[in-house]
């Protein structure tokens, strides 16, 4: 968790002096994006919160995914991961958020490899998602995809590129 | 994190064999309750999901904890703990919850010394809290505030004594 924890602490430090807050609409990660932002102390000033939408139907009626992305493109898609980013940040009424959604295995999930990860990142007039391709056991994959995502995160509030 | 994969391990398995279901709702443990659940194979089948309310906005918007318990008995307290585990297993629909609200410090908050947690417990007919008082750094406390979350939420679900 130690490459987490230095962009977990870049992003907390970078949204405290803006005065912008997070929220995290996590499935494949299922809450080691939030455990991260919350390992920093003064976190609270900048994570509303998170919701871990590991059942479809939480996406849904919490989170406000279109049933229709979840019939047309499936759960583990660009258009899904876009959707739990703009519904985290529209429930929670933050500045930006993070959302994850893929397979952790082990095996394949409703035909979708092992590995396969959207990152969906959402902010003032922006919203998009970014693919991942992992490997490594269950566990490595959820590690990674709490890594990457908190990477891109930072990368889009911070603006490194 | 051994001794919570362990006793995640064992209710991902009798809640399976039973078809029920569990949710969280999470402030001081910050997602690591989801997390412990998530790291076994198979958890998809039980856990719906969880809400990491960290903002006191979540707990009374998102979980419907009531705006007079906050304002009486404060965030972490026993009504409060008790309202946000009634709250999200209302709002996943699930067979039990389990809720932690506390202190992870480094330092006290609004008077209520670092350590101080509360843990909710909410299923078929029953909804309590237990108040457990931690010691250790801020990583410290919100690790066994997780491993103590579980193990009362398998001993209630289990019926271990």
């Amino acid at each position: 968790m130690e490459e987490s924890e230095g962009v977990a602490q870049a992003l907390v430090r970078e949204l405290t002096d803006r005065g912008e807050t997070l929220a995290a609409a996590e499935s494949i990660t299922g809450g080691r994006v939030a455990a991260a932002v919350t390992a920093v102390p003064g976190s609270s000033a900048v994570l509303a919160g998170a919701v871990v939408s590991y059942a479809t139907r939480v996406k849904v009626d919490v989170l406000g995914v279109p049933a229709e992305v979840v019939e047309r493109d499936g759960v583990v898609s660009e258009a899904c991961a876009r959707a739990m980013a703009e519904g985290v940040r529209r429930l929670l009424d933050t500045t930006w958020s993070v959302a994850t959604t893929g397979v952790a295995g082990p095996g394949p999930s409703e035909g979708v490899p092992a590995g396969t990860v959207w990152v969906g990142l959402a902010g003032p007039g922006t919203s998009r998602a970014v693919l991942l391709g992992l490997e490594g056991s269950r566990g490595e994959i959820q590690a990674t995809a709490t890594d990457d995502s908190l990477g891109l995160l930072a990368r889009e509030v911070i603006g490194l590129r």
